[in-house]
């Protein structure tokens, strides 16, 4: 591993490196909590180090995202989905297919505390809606996965229930924590740390600005694939770390969730997933064998009540003749929040004596500048 | 409520009753289980009475089917799924679409418990295979559910991990218990006591012997619906259950799990899994639109081991073009399954005196034995 | 084959012989066109007799259903589908699974001439619209087929676009001729005489009616298969029938069209096509191997204008939750589209002196008679 | 319009200016026809020049891709598909999803003659096996298209069915002819003149070594969109062009095409054909609207004879986990095919005097040789 890299570098975001990805400007927060009403938290847990076997090592977490203002339980947001490879869980997936609705927090955290956090996710919603089962429908939670195993001791199953409620209850809106925090860990792209990451974007459709935000829990790849706007980083980078230890499967994964206050409908969103799947091999991804690239999207912009009283409802709705900006924002923001998930982690040892390191931030500034046009 | 349900009157299989669905003969146990290596173990719960609030009263449970002998962790067996109505959750389904194998076992429960169910499999699988997270990669449980929060305190929570461990153990080959046991302690359908219910059909194809073997957790639809073999036994029992309580929505659901020893791939086993659909309108259903209606496949012919040490592997196919008798099996047995589940049931009171009654037998026998040809 | 199915006896609908499909009644036609602005045409064409060889036999023709009324091409309709068996073809199915647009008629012929319609609906759409490829988009043609090669000697290839444009021209409101007609010429249904078969329900949601109609070409199933209204008539004319020559493989098929002026979005019609499917497998389809099985369905109730001019649209929805009695619906009326195919379709002789059977009608009331309560 | 694109510049190869797309080396001729028994024939149709309005101005024609050696319809090769967006056409994709097998020539056209060339097609199937309808069961073409109609006047309908049976009887093995040919002739990718392109990749797995081609129609996307390898040539290649005509929609479409000789399942032929929407993606492709994009794949390791009288057969099958290098192969040659489509196909005069100018080679070589690392 290249010395560089050990020492705890300042982090930054990849814009802050004049890194421009696409046509679009991003939001004040170059977030998903640009999209009013969309909240984040996080619930980071890291104990102990050293071998294996203890089943004490942690380097894992929960992040939650609640999407949109308000009771979505009670007025849900219309959602999609897109399997990029389905090596990977999002549970609660069916019924966002089926339905085009999400009606709880999504959650996001490693692969063995699915069950962990749904069981958290069924304690909240039923504490704050104790009619569910009774005048309410049962709740299906939205939980999705990546494994976090090469640093994370992952069958110590430390994530327990409480910590998906805390996730929950952390949650706000305005900057985002990216990196090595909640679900986002122990998570590793490209081999090097990563974790959480964020972007948004404005686009115009004749007199309306819409809001466009990625959150990624970004885990896959390996370094040669690694591009930067196009650049082949990790080609270079490959060289100058050859010595170093790493996952050898590409077992990784990335759970990317898009908000938008766009008044789409379900199929509309299920196609702007697709596109965030683009994003994702922009930055190298070939969706290899075990990697678990699954899309999530939802729109803030309509309600759809649980009442069935009043059967009808009226929705005002983008066409899809109009919608290729926001495609190409989708691709622009998850490309983006990838690269903050790099930007934003330092190096992490963890189980095994493992570690990842952080991406070096200066040598990338300067490959960049040597070869980009400005 | 008709009298004569109240009154645990003996129960029986519907073959016993002189029905015969279909045109093929069933396995020895007419259960999934004549499919060799497979094995199914319940967990029941059964607690409390009285009114709603106390968080105490339990009609629910668990039921694990292992997918073939031996481990299957180990040597995937080949799967496929269909989902009729996805108003619900198969936990898994996203990887097994994805790679066409299932290699853990197959839990079924109610919805609320999918979580802890996920939480005891990885328990369960990681104490037998340490090596999870590490020289092996993670696992994702296979868990369905259906909602039975008409009888069980469902907000109660009553299934912890240890109960999905517990049915997993208990797995054994031979007769299964149906009914009102397992996943399906506190499940109704059509209005009357169901739960679990299997059945399975021999076919032959040229010059081999192929058993199909279904299990399911059937928790679907309204009296009014229910037919047998075609006769509209629901429509005659509607008026004489007129001033019967029950479930003012239709919010059931249905798993139903395939097994069988024909060589079969992952684009044939979702196959096999569409006409399990079929099988289940057959017995009524339209799959309302808050009844999730779920179906898994799996052949226990081909084994695909774990290791990718060796790349190649060879294996026997059936043809498609052959595969007509084994979809006439599936729609049969998924039939019948649903009507041992309902044959089996007692009456069952839970929750906040809800009853739901079981399925008077005798009437049935009245109804068909009139109107039926021979 | 019985003599009493050889002479010519008189046809009649399903309906007229006492048989009641489910609880809904019909509309006024009990048919497709009973929704607002829908129409039907047919192109039959019969010619010739005797063996194969002269490639001069032609059992065949073209259905053409216009989707809404005014100019669906302008103002598309809103469509779903669902494919429970694809071994066929309903050419344009992915851009309707993609947009959930219908924007041209719907076409209905043999599996050899889907290219012949194809090239009649460019040259009725670029006559009428000769901006297309210019000012609007190209437009691709929804063509479905069965095949009709047991009484129809299909690569004569009888059916030229031509056919496919007077089919189009001759689409009309009202009653809707059915049997041997259209697309469904040579279509054979249980070993017995079909082809086109429609019928409608009306359904009350809250204060409003909407009614659902459904027009198939069915094609499909084995004699010992059919079940009218859940009675196995099928087995009973089985033995009567046991003399009878017959297409030796089920290679079948069905095209189920439905019709709605209830307001549903894309994702809600793709999931009432699949109750469709549940009302085939009712008349006694298993959908084998080789029998294609594809649904489609249209919402009139809301216009999609193609101009991007004005990106937004206001419409009114359907909830999910309000939506059951229109899947009860759906399965109703195909259950009794295809009935009346069988029950309108007279005997036929075709090439190689194949002949197909009328349903015997006289012998069916008697069945149903002597062995249904009323 | 740049004054250099005019004039009829020497083209060649994207690999003949040193441009290396990813980490495998192509096969021998780097095209698809390496895989062996591939054969690749193209019709080209160039008339007529002028103003819109005589129907006689064509830039189209037909290629065809045999898939494997032999006859496919007696011995089917396996195949599988992905739809990135489905604004386009496939025919046949329906039964190729659900039985896994491709049994006709491939043809690719311009939208509007999809029906005359599936009416070749079964003209030249019925041919070559009269027995179809009769002994064999009908057959379904496979017919894929792109929107030509910048350049070409479409609505003149210039392909007929002949010209698909010559595209298919001029197939040949050996070096494929790229740009404007065949379906390819009127089309055009991000703004520059493309059409049909090819490249391979020969990938070992332990002991074997595979082959994997691709062949596209490219027609998809904007000129500030285009990336070779990574690079973003056409930001700085828009700003030259910046006076240029073009389609101001982002109509177009790419239909891709992959042969493999790897021995590979349905499944697994869909997954490879996913992985090359991220090769398409790489180019610059963010799927618009009305960009139909559809992947499509197949391999000729193993073959499924069209008989069942004997059911069973033996397969040897890579294991998923051993197909990384496959998804690497498919990623890079799908990119490199697009490349080469470009670098192929010289300026293009058509109809309404629309041009499209040639891929600027010689500024290409200077913008890369400027700015890449060797």
């Amino acid at each position: 591993m290249a010395p560089q890299s050990l020492k705890k570098a300042p982090r930054c975001r990849a814009r802050d490196l004049g890194i421009r990805i696409g046509i679009y400007e991003p939001g004040p927060y170059n977030a998903i909590t640009d999209v009013d009403g969309v909240r984040v938290g996080h619930t980071t847990i890291i104990k102990g180090s050293g071998s294996r076997g203890s089943k004490t090592i942690a380097r894992t977490g929960v992040t939650a995202i609640l999407p949109g203002p308000g009771d979505v339980f009670m007025d849900s947001v219309i959602g999609g989905a897109f399997v990029l490879n389905g090596a990977g869980e999002l549970a609660g997936l069916t019924q966002i297919h089926e339905w085009g609705l999400i009606e709880t927090p999504i959650l996001l955290t490693n692969t063995l505390a699915v069950g962990a956090c749904s069981e958290g996710v069924v304690q909240y919603m039923t504490e704050k809606h104790p009619e569910i089962g009774n005048i309410h429908d049962v709740v299906i939670p939205v939980v999705g996965e990546c494994d976090d195993s090469w640093l994370n001791e992952i069958i110590g199953r430390h994530v327990k229930p409480a910590h998906a409620i805390e996730a929950i209850e952390r949650a706000a809106s305005g900057p985002v924590a990216e990196g090595a925090v909640g679900g986002g860990t122990g998570m590793i792209t490209c081999d090097f740390k990563a974790g959480i990451g964020t972007s948004s974007r404005k686009v115009k459709i004749h007199d309306r600005v819409y809001t466009v935000g990625v959150l990624v829990m970004s885990n896959f790849g390996l370094m040669r694939e690694l591009r930067i706007d196009g650049f082949p980083v990790g080609k270079v980078l490959e060289a100058e770390f050859a010595e170093m230890r790493r996952r050898e499967k590409n077992y990784g994964s990335i759970i990317a969730v898009l908000a938008t206050d766009a008044p789409l409908l379900s199929h509309q969103l299920s196609r702007l997933a697709k596109r965030m799947a683009l994003g994702v091999g922009r930055v190298g991804s070939m969706a290899a064998h075990g990697s678990g690239e699954i899309m999530l999207a939802f729109s803030t912009a309509n309600r759809v009540p649980r009442a069935a009283s009043k059967p009808l409802y009226s929705i005002e709705i983008l066409k899809d003749v109009a919608i290729d900006p926001l495609y190409g924002a989708a691709v622009e923001a998850t490309e983006e929040s990838i690269l903050n998930a790099l930007f934003a982690a330092d190096t992490m040892e963890g189980v095994a004596r493992h570690s990842s390191p952080a991406l070096p931030i200066e040598r990338v500034r300067e490959i960049l500048a040597g070869k980009f046009v400005g």
